[in-house]
C-alpha cells in the first residue's frame, strides 16, 4: 500500500490531524482539481540515525524516528551482528542537531565478531549491501526454514485478511502518503504488529525487531509489506525464521530465487483477493489452477 | 507511478511481451478476480553488482542489468567519487555467477580522492548512506544552484505533460510492475531521457549517468521520478545541478529541507494535473493560491 494508496483522494484538506508522531506539518502550495490551495501538510520525517555498538561508530540509515529501539535491535538481527535479542543488554536515544545516535550496548561476543567483520572489510566506503564490497559476500547464509511441505497450510484468504486491515493500522502513511509498513500476522491474518518507515528496510527491521523483543514465535505466521519484495527484504524475513512474505507490489528476480533458496514462499502482487505465487506455493492453499498460455503477464 | 499504477489490471494474461530486457519469465500461480490461475510472468532483474575502481574493490549495488555504463558514472558523480564525466576513462562489464563487476579506470587524481577518502573511513562495515559513519558526514556540500528568482519559471503543465508521457516510456516498468523510474524532461516537459531500475537510487545515477555523457545541459530542465522524493533523492538531484525535482509520491522532512538548503524546487504528488510544492515556489507559474486553513492534509 504505502507508496500505492498514498492518501485517499477524499482526505484532501479535510482530515487535519492537530499531532502526527513521526511527521511535521510544512506549508505548502499546489494545484488539485483545477483549484490552487496554500496549507499547512504533514510531511513525514526522516532523520539520520547512527548505530553505535560498544561505543564503535558503524553506519548511519536514515529513517523515521518511531520505534527506535525495536529499529535497533531489528537491524543488529537482520544483518547478522547480534545472533539473538539477548546480546542486546541496552539502546539509549541520544537527538542532537544533525540526527540521533543510538548507542547500543552488546554482548562481548557479539562485539568481537563485528571487530573481526570490521577488520576484514576494512577500507570499505560505498554504500549498497550492508557490509558487502565484492560479490563473494552477497548471498550469506539463511536459517533453514522447515521445509514448505512440513508445516502448517495457509489458506489465501488470510493474506487478504491482513492487507485488509493494514490502511487503519497506518496511522503514519495515513497522515503523510510517504510511508512503508511491514507487518507480522498470524496464521489466520489477524494483523499483530506492525511497523511503519518512511524506508521499507528500516520498516521491516522494526518489526523484525518488534518480534524478537517480545517473543513472537515469528516463523507461527506470515510477513506483509506494503513494498515490492526485493532480495534484501526476503533475506531479512528468512532471517526472523518466517516462511512466507506477502508484498503489496511485484518481486524481484533475486528475491524470488533467494526465497526459493530459502524454502520461503513469496507471494507478490497481494491485492484485495487477488495474489501470484512466486515460489513455494506448497503453503498456501489455492483452488486447482486453470491452465493458461505459458509467456503472458500474470497482473 | 512504479510501484504505484504497476501493471494495469486490464493487461493480465493478454500483454504478453516475447521478450523484455532486465526482466524474465517465471512460472507462478495465483488467484485473480476469484479465478485461479498459473502461467508465466515476467519479473525484473535485480543482480549484485559490484563497482570496482582502478582495481579496488569499493560496493556492491543491487541494481537492474541495463544502462550500467550510466549507473557507473552517475554513481561516481552523484556519489563525489569523480568531479566530472571526462575522469571516468572507461568502463567494462564482467558477469559471473555472483553478479556482475563494473570495472572503471579513473583519473588518477579522482582515484587519490576516492584512497584518502578509504583511508579516514578505513573500518567501515555498515550500510546506510553512502560512506557515512558518523552523523557529522551526513550533510555533504551541495552545489549552489541558481536562486530560484533568478532563472526560468517553469509552467506547472509542463510537469503533467513530463508526468502523462511516463507511463509510456516505462517499459520495464509495463512488464513486470515492478521498476521504478527517473527521467529528465526539458522546461516544456518533454521526457528527453529516461532510466529505469528496481532501485529509485539507481534509476536516478543512471539518469545523471546518461545526462553527464551525452552532455545535456541538466539545468535547463527538471527531474521527475516515480517514487516518493527522500533526502538522497534531493542531494543527488542537487549534484546534478538540476533546480527543480518531481515526485510523483510524498516528500520527507528532511528532503524538504535539503531542496530548501540547496535552493531546488520540490514538488510532490505530482498527477494528473494536480501536484504540491514543498519548496521554493517561485520557478513555477501557479495560480494565486486560495488561502485555506493551516494544519490540514494537503491530499
Amino acid at each position: 500500500m504505502a507508496s500505492k494508496t498514498a492518501k485517499p483522494a477524499s482526505t484532501l484538506a479535510t482530515a487535519a490531524p492537530s499531532f502526527c508522531e513521526g511527521a511535521r506539518p510544512l506549508p505548502v502550495q499546489g494545484v488539485r482539481a483545477g483549484r490552487a490551495f496554500a496549507l499547512d501538510d504533514w510531511v513525514a520525517d526522516e532523520v539520520p540515525v547512527a548505530l553505535e555498538y560498544n561505543g564503535v561508530s558503524h553506519a548511519v540509515m536514515l529513517a523515521t524516528p518511531l520505534d527506535l529501539e525495536d529499529f535497533a535491535l531489528g537491524f543488529s538481527l537482520s544483518e547478522g551482528i547480534l545472533s539473538a535479542a539477548h546480546e542486546l543488554y541496552s539502546v539509549e536515544e541520544e537527538a542532537s542537531e544533525q540526527g540521533i545516535t543510538l548507542h547500543l550496548r552488546i554482548a562481548g561476543e557479539a562485539f568481537a565478531r563485528l571487530k573481526e567483520r570490521r577488520r576484514t572489510l576494512a577500507g570499505r566506503t560505498g554504500c549498497g549491501l550492508c557490509g558487502t564490497e565484492s560479490l563473494a559476500q552477497v548471498a550469506r547464509d539463511l536459517p533453514r526454514l522447515g521445509a514448505p511441505g512440513e508445516g502448517q497450510v495457509l489458506r489465501r484468504e488470510a493474506i487478504a485478511r491482513a492487507m485488509s486491515q493494514f490502511v487503519e493500522l497506518q496511522t503514519l502513511q495515513q497522515a503523510t502518503g510517504a510511508v512503508h509498513a511491514a507487518a507480522w500476522c498470524s496464521a489466520e491474518g489477524e494483523v499483530k504488529w506492525l511497523r511503519e518507515d518512511v524506508g521499507r528496510h528500516n520498516a521491516l527491521d522494526k518489526l523484525i525487531g518488534a518480534l524478537a523483543r517480545h517473543e513472537v514465535r515469528a516463523g507461527e505466521g506470515f510477513i506483509a509489506v506494503t513494498s515490492r519484495a526485493s532480495f534484501e527484504m526476503v533475506q531479512k524475513t528468512a532471517s526472523a525464521g518466517v516462511p512466507l512474505l506477502a508484498a503489496v507490489s511485484a518481486p524481484t528476480s533475486f528475491a524470488v530465487a533467494t526465497a526459493a533458496r530459502a524454502q520461503m514462499t513469496l507471494v507478490g502482487f497481494a491485492r484485495g483477493q487477488d495474489l501470484v505465487i512466486y515460489c513455494h506455493p506448497e503453503r498456501l492453499a489455492l483452488e486447482r489452477p486453470a491452465l493458461a498460455p505459458a509467456n503472458c503477464s500474470a497482473h
